[in-house]
């Protein structure tokens, strides 16, 4: 199966690391916009060499694209115009209903698989990319109706080989949930960086006062802006909402807070920390051994 | 140096570990108001044994109190008033302008140092505690020129033996800065797991959903009420003020949000990336080797 990579950062790069690793592709060939990523994923052993002419969307068996979901859902339309017949194109975007709605209609729909393989670390470009990353997290398809069996088929294996467990929802149910889960972390993380840079603007304090907790929690302040202003942007309804609840429970803190009242503040802090339960789900996710093709 | 450590849970038990692994104390006696983690204390070999009757107070060279920041207050006097001539009485709070203020015309005050050496987890209680917790942490005295010279040599022994960096602070610098640096990313980790334990009530998406980094987002949303309520009442004042700037950084974020003004919102992230830098700091400090005595 020769396949195409388009977009060679962290998601992009790590997918081609394990589908190498899997042993599921012949031939391993990138698309990358920056001619300096471009170099380094192919220094890097990403994929084997880089195609600037994109030649390869029409001759793959296998297109994957990794890139912003603003340049994702211009490019699918016009990728899903040149691949070959059989040809299944699979995209890792963060958000789906705008990505979904772009080729509702297109003729060729049947081969494209709509997919988002939760999967990330505040790192970004190629150098970020790692073998492994996929493994025991979840992947999401949607619309699974729409694609052809064939394709289907295929998704499930290459995501079967990233060691990812596939589950299926529906477009706007994946916005949804991912808004909270995962988009309104990001916001928070971000936001609560720039409070903390901005009264500590003058001050080397923040450097010895900062312990493990906050470095845990402002993590995701080290994302990539160029990859989220996008999701962000194309998932501004939902998040919007989660990011409007979030400041409501905030003020409300607030108030507690400004009256002393210490017995509402630990009611509050007592059921949040009902997310313990939740977190070592997360952490205790029972491995899933890599399957080998 | 016979020891006294009042509250036997993360703090206190890792503060009793250390002290002894270093050889500083000849004798290390616990008070914990709670009969399960005092027995659970002398099991793990936390302390030697339980002084139920609060005696070793008057007899202690030594005296460290890691108990909630409201209890501290009510007790630093008392405590400073039974104890020895030359015995030393060090805290560990998290706030530190009311636990100064209520000692401050003690006669004994030079007896005592108020400090709050940072370090946590977001587990609680004795089965909690480690050695090695604070090492190559930062601790911070405030009020120094307040203690004695000998208890400000002692204070700092024992901070050396823990491998701290010790920095000094007023009481109202330190609480201001903690409230951004600390407390801030505590009270948004608690109610970002309570936004998004609300919308997912129903539902077990969160579980498939949730990747590394809403786990590390939201990771110290596990911390113990018990210990929090009482700092950031203690704290309202400066913690308040970091909310409203914490909250007014969302709202602005929502608005371009809405808007979808990618490009702001790409202009905000990309201020708060600087965070990167403060982070590889924290990330990176310099192991200290532990000070055998």
């Amino acid at each position: 199966m020769k396949a195409t990579v388009v977009g060679l950062g962290l998601i992009g790069g790590s997918i081609a690391l394990d589908l190498k690793k899997a042993g599921m592709v012949s031939g391993l060939i990138g698309i990358e916009a920056n001619p300096e990523h471009a170099r380094k994923a192919v220094e890097l052993g990403l994929v084997e060499s880089i195609d600037s002419k994109k030649d390869s969307l029409s001759t793959s068996d296998l297109i994957i694209l990794a890139i912003p979901v603003s340049a994702l859902s211009k490019l699918l339309p016009s990728v899903l115009d040149s691949v070959k017949k059989d040809a299944v194109v699979i995209d890792a975007g963060s958000t789906k209903s705008l990505i979904c709605r772009a080729i509702a209609n297109h003729p060729n729909r049947g081969q494209f698989v709509a997919s988002h393989p939760i999967a990330g670390t505040e790192n970004s470009g190629p150098e970020a990319a790692f073998e492994g990353l996929f493994r025991n997290k979840t992947n999401i398809i949607c619309e699974r109706s729409k694609s052809s069996a064939y394709a289907l088929g295929v998704a499930e294996q290459v995501f079967d080989g990233l060691g990812m467990n596939t589950i299926f929802m529906e477009p706007e149910e994946h916005d949804k949930h991912v808004a909270y889960v995962s988009h309104l972390s990001h916001v928070s993380a971000f936001l609560l960086g720039q409070t903390v840079l901005d009264i500590e603007r003058d001050e080397k304090n923040i450097f010895a006062l900062a312990g493990s907790g906050f470095a845990s929690t402002v993590r995701l302040a080290k994302s990539s802006p160029d990859m989220w202003a996008p999701i962000f942007e194309q998932n501004a309804e939902y998040l919007s909402q989660a990011l409007l609840e979030y400041i409501m429970h905030l003020q409300k803190f607030q108030y507690y807070l400004m009256k002393r009242d210490g017995k509402e503040l630990h009611r509050i802090m007592t059921e949040a920390n009902r997310i313990r339960e939740i977190l070592n789900g997360i952490e205790h996710k029972q491995p899933k051994p890599v399957v080998e093709k």
